[in-house]
């Protein structure tokens, strides 16, 4: 941490920075600059509280060294982490990267479903996904099936062999959702919904993580630095598009580049999904494929058998002819990536 | 709704989207451009799903002419929401702007809170904010002390007969919460917990929501609409900062004409958090009496009895000196603010 | 300026980056942090380059701890610069707030031009903007007068009084318009058009900088930097709001807090264009109150003696009516600004 | 066009809207909603002016339908645009991605300059970039060798046989630029230089420009309609990165979507720059890779035989060693892009 001092500051506001910072038992060294003094501090930061030091007399600005995050680090943890499920699905790493496909919602057609989950089994995915509990900006949009949802989701599991993701909105609903899905993902609202990402650390399930529509990558690794530190080092992140000033033909800007800079700073998988993260059905097949060769450790987009009386996000869904190409062209770029024994690797 | 049609879609492809629509119960006017036709939808769109229609074939774009907020919204309700609490306070239309001061979060020496209250007391403020639990983006950062939090808040109610603002991060809590508040707040992070904000529907007490940090103004008032539309009325709106490209010198944009835009377009009250919003101490009084004059009807700031010894958010806190000036010069703006009998008014 | 390394990096890269920085004649400093090192470079740094040390192996991120901007800093210039004009205007400082005022583009109905000069003259503004030449975004739409505009604005002055702002565009027309305009505007798009800003560094004419759309507050400081630093000490800057994620209902996200953070940081003066920065015509009194009350130097936005017919921005241009009545309400909280001595003042 | 009317405005509003319209040689369509009145506005619209109907009283909002663009867009002009070199080069439709590299300016070192044009020659790159006149925030930074610059990329033209790429700032310096370059930049912070985009449109020479740090799609479009409705069709559209919330580990987000959604809406041949768009050298390989597979002409990147001493942009630089890997990295991905006989192609 550096504690840069105000041109103007005195040297008793310098004097009582540096003190303030030593009664905590930390080390100061201090830089003379010609126009500005600078405060370093040395020492474990996770005693003292930036914004207090911030807030004193003469400070101008604290510079943060160290990322705030430490377990999803690289700098702790070098390794990937490779999540291994009981089917023997894995995730992360130099591993194959997966594919997660399903309606943005399920719904009462449970045939439908099962169409698009055999049709997903027979392109070779691995994760049917699907939501149970919906969250809509507006109160009058469909809401979801809840805890038929999730049965239905459950059934197409033991008719495919299909691991499912679905998500979850709420504490309460933590330990109904455990009883039916794989994985349980944190929509992109709820990304730093604390006490949601605190209960998920006490569970045994994986947890996805979508990035917040206006989450930084610092505040995404924060996010689930909240499950690892509450115990559970099951976490996939998902890179979904962030907001931007141009939304005219996009809904949301996917950033691709979130996924080697995850990949240098944590430890964690990280995936994509082109589906939300544009809002286009035509830039599923595009967008999935930077992702596959950026080095995603997997894609999720949205498959409808019948996209036209979708309950919603009709727009950026596949029908199963569409799901099929996309998923062939998809399969033939992973088919292609190589691997090597870097740190950092999934080269193409 | 108007749906325009890709230049090159065909005959059929356009009879298809009317056919549709009519099957619906709607009508349709299609008007054939030079370029490109268009559908007029004219109805209750309520039972149709827009992003359906975008997703058929031929389809380039669909046009939302309405607003898809209706109770919180002018139209349905012309006269502006006047909140009223049990000691004869009033939020919104014409009345006279509120100040809601108070640490950001409740801490463990409860002179120091009471401190805080006597100085608002005096000061003519109305609310006592403070967070017993706290939405913070790192897990190693303090939490709150949660029910003792409450306590405390309430013990200073008790002395100094200002109403209690505090925050609620899950459903779970609400029953508690509801015991010792007056007001309910909705965190930043939070606006799109739907969960949260439809149980917050079906209570009494009046729930302020805090706009997201990346969320539109439509968005911020349908989670308005949640509340509402689960049939809780009272719902206060906060403007406290948007993210934007520059944060080197404050932490957020303050959308001040966020206030505006909201008395146009809704009869909701709509305060501003000049604390939040900037993330400077320096920036809280000119930024607040900017809110005032642009028709705020509330300003929210942060004030500690130490903020060197903060837990959290020290450097936009001011001490209980620096709160009294600043108070003093807002003060004199709210005295000098001129009411008149418009509908969209409070004139300066 | 402080260089992180990266958390392995070795010595012998340690020991480069020092001696590359000694060999520039600069003092280091390095402090052993328990997980990063970092080295405090001390010295005038304007012979290095952050970003080739940036480009150095083992380096992770350089932290720049002095502002970029010299001339245009309050720490070189402590005291306000006021730019005063041939008829006694003053802008700047402590100095009352000046309203310009006038169509976005100058058209061929001299007389319409001439009632809105007269009305502005009769309301007490001391400015008259108009363009002569005009960016637009498409090339189908109206590009200006040219000279002939430039000769009507100095016939409304010679009849009126108030002093002439029209934007440059190019270095090309710099001589041209010095023999017409009191204060040569560049526009928002151009802010980065660095061998104009240099050319107009040459000039005696004071200039008048708006704030690039996605441009920060540095960028805007080190645009005026670029005039200054070229001879031209007369810099206005103005800020005319910023893109952001949410355009439905003002164009722009006018960024009030810039003027206390220009005002803090920069000698130079600084107005504010609610017109442009919300492209509505109901939010130039709301949002011009709030930037006067902010601390503004001015303010300017657009008036047309027949809207419903200009040639550009019609929606955000109030008629001569509407204008009298804004500038009326504007005036009233000019009357009540008060002043004080303080460095960064202009209490309210 | 769509009006949309307010929902409590006069017949007499809506007729003075229709009949404006209709003085102006159009025809209207009016749609009477339950809620809001629309009029559909049918025929030439380039004779009206959108933002004075907008300022009409009773008209809430305008609608545009149809693009802005005209000679860009594929309505008009459905077969992509190639452009072809005196030597045989190609850029553009299903063509192979060509590749631009360089440093980011020319320097006084000719023979490290010849050194990267042979290393690129060897890679089998096309362009040799280098600036010889610089934009740059900064007043204290390098702004270029100008004429001498352009001699140096003349004379490693003339020994490789690269294709020469280079950057125009000025209208005045254009004359120049046409003598010794094959393709003239125009940069990011001059896109909307409009009298700079209309001079290029006077010449002969391709010109390439590059988005905006803020702009939308649309506007890049509408940059380059200026210089094509001036009279030259050979554009080159260059995405860079824009501007985004999240700084920290990449300068800007390089929106890789906008790649496929330019060919969807536009003829012209669009060429990604992944190291303006990161900013940091080890994002160049993957989000290169990334831009190749979502259909990217081309792509441009720095190299630098010494970048520890470049005058700008060294941490986004190559040297020569890492250059090779990485465009042998490139060279294999571009060599497994399939081509195919559709209109949008370029499949993978």
């Amino acid at each position: 941490m550096i504690i840069v001092m105000e041109h103007n500051a005195t040297a008793e506001q310098l004097n009582r920075v540096v003190k303030y910072i030593e009664n905590k038992g930390l080390q100061t060294q201090v830089n003379n600059g010609t126009v500005l003094n600078v405060v370093a501090v040395i020492g474990d930061k996770s005693g003292i509280n930036a914004e207090n030091i911030a807030a004193m007399d003469g400070v101008r600005e604290i510079k943060k060294i160290q990322e705030p995050f430490k377990l999803v680090s690289r700098v702790a943890h070098p390794e990937d982490t490779v999540i291994t499920f009981s089917n023997g699905v894995k995730i992360g790493g130099l591993e194959k990267p997966v594919l997660m496909v399903g309606p943005c919602s399920v719904e009462k057609d449970f045939d439908g479903l099962l169409k698009v989950a055999i049709a997903a089994k027979e392109m070779g995915c691995q994760f049917l996904r699907g939501g149970a509990f919906k969250p809509r900006t507006s109160p009058y949009d469909f809401q979801g099936l809840e805890e038929k949802g999730l049965q239905y989701l459950a059934k197409a599991r033991e008719k495919t062999g299909l691991l499912v993701v679905t998500e979850v909105m709420d504490t309460m609903d933590i330990a109904l959702l455990c009883q039916y899905a794989d994985v349980l993902q944190v929509g992109a609202r709820n990304m730093q919904n604390f006490k949601l990402l605190k209960a998920l650390g006490r569970i045994k399930k994986p947890v996805m993580i979508k990035r917040g529509p206006a989450a930084t990558i610092k505040e995404l690794l924060l996010a689930a630095e909240y499950v690892v530190a509450n115990g559970n080092p099951n976490v996939i992140l998902c890179e979904r598009g962030i907001k931007g000033f141009d939304n005219q033909y996009s809904r949301n800007t996917l950033d691709i580049a979130a996924i080697p800079i995850i990949r240098k700073y944590s430890h964690l998988p990280v995936i994509v999904d082109p589906s939300h993260g544009t809002g286009k059905r035509y830039l599923i097949e595009p967008m999935g494929k930077a992702a596959l060769v950026a080095g995603a450790h997997g894609l999720m987009y949205e498959v409808h058998h019948d996209p036209d009386n979708a309950m919603c996000d009709g727009a950026q869904s596949l029908n199963i002819e569409q799901f099929k190409d996309v998923t062939r062209a998809l399969n033939k770029v992973i088919g292609r990536i190589d691997y090597d024994n870097k740190n950092n690797p999934q080269t193409y």
